[in-house]
């Protein structure tokens, strides 16, 4: 997508170590109008699949599914819980993701009252890399029965695996930008969708 | 505002000990036409403070916040990170907030980055019950010299006092219901804003 890759050459930062840091438009600021263009982008690449719920995992996800949610006709957007919370159902399906970023493991947790064997489920998430955070969310999908419709990312990081992974499943998978380092990582460059 | 309250009623859960659970359309599953609703208001309460900024924190209040932002002209939304991250700026505002749902202490931060002192925040939060959250975003507003628009509310524990802390401040604070418990816990009743 023309304008997030525009949005990441500009305001997008390397400080090294294979990091692409886009917090002031993505990920801790969040650029309102770049969402509705990405959230209108994925309703037209997943325009086909009848999707009935969105499913992200907090935090950073959370904004762009629930600005998607609206060009879906305002599916119900449904996050995955990171932490053991007290007004959390003790009826859920949960699944335990690698986080590499802070190095743990953390338990996801979604209600079994929130996603049904009916439900034709959208995965959003913010960005990919080696995958662990949206291959959960499809484990929890597949323990309840539901259909994973596919997986929609505004940033892949195409050298990290994370996307092969996804699709190895037969899960259609869109990501809105797909990022590579240049070999000495001072520059990235964009990858086209396969 | 007429449409929460009866969704509260309709699908709010009471499992006592001063809990409202509201998880099936506000803070786990999300519903996205109510979201819409709420932005509006949120956008009619606040029109005549020219917002350039909505600050949340993480996770349950940036899906609100994003939505209503749209109803705003699209100010950027920033949320206040609730644990240290390694792609966090070092550079941030910080201050601690105690949740008495979870029982701990935790330090929400905010990169200087992306609140200045010409800003006019307007915070956005799903719940204020003992005001702690909210009165955590203000202080970190204080600290960048930004001027606190408001707070908007979508559900205000009347009975837990952070209504009030923030009113005495003298900064407008918006609730879109605001809910009291009858006197065995039974039941809720409304109360209007004073």
């Amino acid at each position: 997508m023309k304008l997030l890759e525009e949005k990441i050459l500009k305001d997008g930062k390397l400080p090294g170590g294979g990091i692409l840091k886009v917090d002031n438009f993505l990920n801790h600021q969040m650029d309102i109008e770049l969402f509705c263009q990405m959230g209108q982008e994925f309703a037209r690449l997943f325009a086909h699949k009848n999707v009935t719920k969105i499913l992200t995992v907090e935090a950073s996800g959370i904004g762009v599914a629930c600005i998607a949610a609206q060009y879906f006709g305002n599916v119900p957007v449904v996050f995955a819980k990171k932490s053991e919370a007290k007004n959390l159902d003790a009826d859920v399906y949960s699944t335990v993701v690698h986080s590499f970023t802070k190095d743990k493991d953390f338990t996801v947790r979604v209600s079994k009252n929130y996603i049904s064997p009916d439900d034709k489920i959208l995965i959003i998430d913010d960005f990919l890399a080696v995958g662990e955070a949206s291959l959960g969310l499809i484990d929890i999908c597949r323990q309840a029965g539901a259909e994973v419709s596919g997986v929609g990312i505004c940033i892949e990081k195409g050298f990290q695996g994370g996307g092969q992974r996804i699709r190895d499943l037969g899960i259609e998978l869109h990501s809105l930008a797909i990022v590579n380092f240049t070999d000495d990582g001072s520059k990235i460059e964009f990858v086209k969708e396969s």
